[in-house]
């Protein structure tokens, strides 16, 4: 089919609650054509992206926490593997080409319906420029993060769990929170 | 809403393909509605459980695989924490309490869109019965397993990494496959 201008503006879509027959939990159904939305939680998928000792972070140019700093981070697509995936965010926000090493951690975090993943990775080379979704981006050394400006608790997680894996040299994946982070955290979003 | 009866039979739902304004990938909108859905890779949670030395299995009573033996495993629903998840499947399946001990494994399988995370875990006692998307449920040592029948590659896969994390006594997460098995299932279905 070729695209319909008029299928642009927002619909309701399945927006009715019920449980289907069969079925033990409340799905949204569309009241025009009786479809059953099966929707279910999302991964997202980034990066913590060295060059150097310097990190890259993207300051976000979109709702939510428009303003505040951010690891490219976004949602996993159809058929992409996690890496894939991580890698397609760093060039979409950052237009950063990495190479990504290894998991660094997972994030399950229910209150959100998210399943984070986030790699440890390489800038291949240290061009990098705005996305459509970044104001500016920027490589930081530790010290020079801006830890007051950061939009998500878990970039604060995935920075401190890098941290310690440079410090440790243990790099195998984290599960859950660094410790002396917030278990909870008060923000709405995610990474 | 309560139930409505009529909604229980198929709906075609959103099955046009097109690219949204703003967007660059097709996404499938409802003919009758104009709703776009953006559908995104399921997150499967599972486990694998044990009983002194024995795991537990799950012959399936569904399609697919149907007679085949799998772990309990399904998919994360909203709000759920992964943990949670392989906790209800095991319930749901095999009427089995387990303790979850650690996350052994995260499968990343962009072929079927799935991100699979396994569980190890203990069963807190031996009681365990068929529930109703199982024919029957077992208790298997290492040379009891039925390999022949087992009903997904990442049942195997999950099978050798706790095989390997008690030979080596190394519990940290596997990410990716265990050596000698096959990278590209040959089966159509995940775990």
């Amino acid at each position: 089919m070729t695209y319909d201008g008029r299928m642009s503006e927002p619909k309701p879509g399945p927006s009715l609650r019920a449980i289907p027959e069969g079925d033990n939990r409340e799905r949204l159904i569309c009241a025009d054509c009786g479809y059953i939305l099966y929707d279910n939680p999302k991964i997202v998928v980034g990066s913590v992206a060295r060059w150097g000792d310097k990190i890259l972070l993207c300051r976000r140019a979109i709702d939510p926490r428009r303003g505040f700093w951010t690891l490219p981070a976004g949602y996993l697509e159809l058929n992409e593997a996690t890496s894939a995936g991580a890698q397609r965010e760093a060039l979409e926000e950052a237009n950063a080409r990495i190479e990504i090493e290894a998991l660094l951690a997972v994030y399950d975090i229910p209150r959100l319906s998210q399943v984070q993943l986030v790699y440890r990775a390489r800038l291949v080379d240290d061009r990098i420029a705005p996305g459509a979704e970044s104001l500016e981006v920027g490589l930081f050394g530790w010290d020079e993060i801006p830890w007051a400006d950061i939009a998500f608790p878990s970039v604060r997680w995935a920075l401190h769990h890098e941290r310690e894996a440079q410090a440790s040299g243990d790099l195998s994946a984290h599960i859950g929170l660094p410790p002396g982070l917030p278990p909870d955290p008060t923000q709405p979003q995610g990474l």
